[in-house]
């Protein structure tokens, strides 16, 4: 999540919720307003999806109006790829704090994993929205070309910590970088997506933060297992 | 999936879509009529969502009527949650096929990984399904006594498997069968869930056969080499 939080009245104060002072530039203005829409739309879209998100609601908690919004994004279906793609941005972003190149590599890959496993259970919008584009069959996501180039990092920034792994023989030859990010994302996002259904299964919490502190510990154990060699344990 | 297909007019001949011939005992009928209906229904939410499904529709597509819908199932939240419960019906019967007192543990272990991942990967309802329900915070699932009845004997043979492992010294101790169970989970349901999103990421399909059969062997080393101790690798 970026620090700016969707402005909803009175309970973000620091967010301008007024018509900003005359002496502030207008560019950053109306980047101020842009992105206070976006961050209003994702959680619109997350909660409702596509076809239920009302863009008269976005523009209401966002302290806009639908002409604002039109302007700066054109059509629902602009925000929404827009919304999307910063969606993605905050979790890549975040990926890129990592420093992959000088960090122990086993350290690395463990960084990387707990990273993904706190983004998807503390980010309130970001698993359902992707739910929500694969029941559309990713029709939005096919238009963006931002998100497989802002992909490109992260699966640069797995190769390099399996080559450095690999090199110092604690990590076994041929894992497959994508399939090895796959296998992490499958494994931080399924207590999330799934929570209501694993609840009932076994009937219990899957949100409950004892829960995901032992769930966390044993997704890092999961994947270290699969890449560390016998003698790199 | 079962052997009947849900009925679609005329592409499915062999599933009677008149009514049955009058020697055809009624019971027998009725609960003929009944299982067609909820596999229609089964297809219906897992195409268009519990509020975007019509009753109508699958009224239609089952060759029966509105009302032997509600006489049947009383009404749409019930028809989708006998729909829901018969859905896990399906892999939770396919999983008791599984021998797992008899089985090699580590074989047992693959075999149910394997039959999760195939499940997952061609059943053409079950994931969406699962997908909406939890997207509507599975306040369905949570009515359910069935789901959870359900899982307990799926967890007794992750248990029963885990303890010859151990017993074996093939498998480490003080593996958690839940978490277990939630991590095959995870690695079989995420290039089905996120197929469109990570297609859009990796520009490529992730539906693709060839790479289904390569990931559904990285899924089964993950998961064996998470529990399999040093001497049993």
């Amino acid at each position: 999540m970026t620090s700016a939080k969707p402005a909803r009245g009175d309970d973000q104060p620091e967010t301008p919720v007024v018509p900003a002072p005359a002496r502030m530039p207008a560019k950053r203005n109306a980047t101020a307003t842009r992105q206070r829409i976006l961050e209003v739309a994702m959680a619109e879209f997350a909660e409702h999806g596509f076809s239920g998100s009302r863009i008269e609601r976005i523009a209401a908690s966002a302290a806009a109006n639908v002409g604002m919004i039109y302007h700066y994004f054109g059509n629902k279906d602009d925000l929404y790829l827009a919304a999307l793609e910063a969606s993605y941005k905050i979790i890549r972003d975040r990926e890129q704090t990592l420093d992959v190149d000088h960090a122990n590599p086993r350290q690395a890959l463990q960084a990387l994993v707990e990273l993904t496993f706190d983004f998807l259970s503390t980010d309130p919008h970001f698993v359902r929205l992707i739910m929500n584009e694969n029941l559309m069959m990713g029709r939005t996501a096919r238009r963006s070309a931002t998100i497989p180039y802002m992909t490109r990092p992260l699966l640069e920034q797995l190769r390099t910590i399996l080559a450095r792994g690999q090199k110092e023989k604690i990590f076994l030859k041929e894992v497959d970088a994508e399939n090895l990010y796959v296998s992490i994302l499958g494994l931080c996002f399924i207590h999330v997506s799934n929570r209501y259904t694993l609840s009932s299964m076994f009937q219990h919490d899957f949100a409950e933060p004892d829960w995901l502190a032992k769930r966390r510990a044993i997704v890092v154990d999961v994947v270290t297992s699969y890449i560390v060699t016998k003698g790199g344990k």
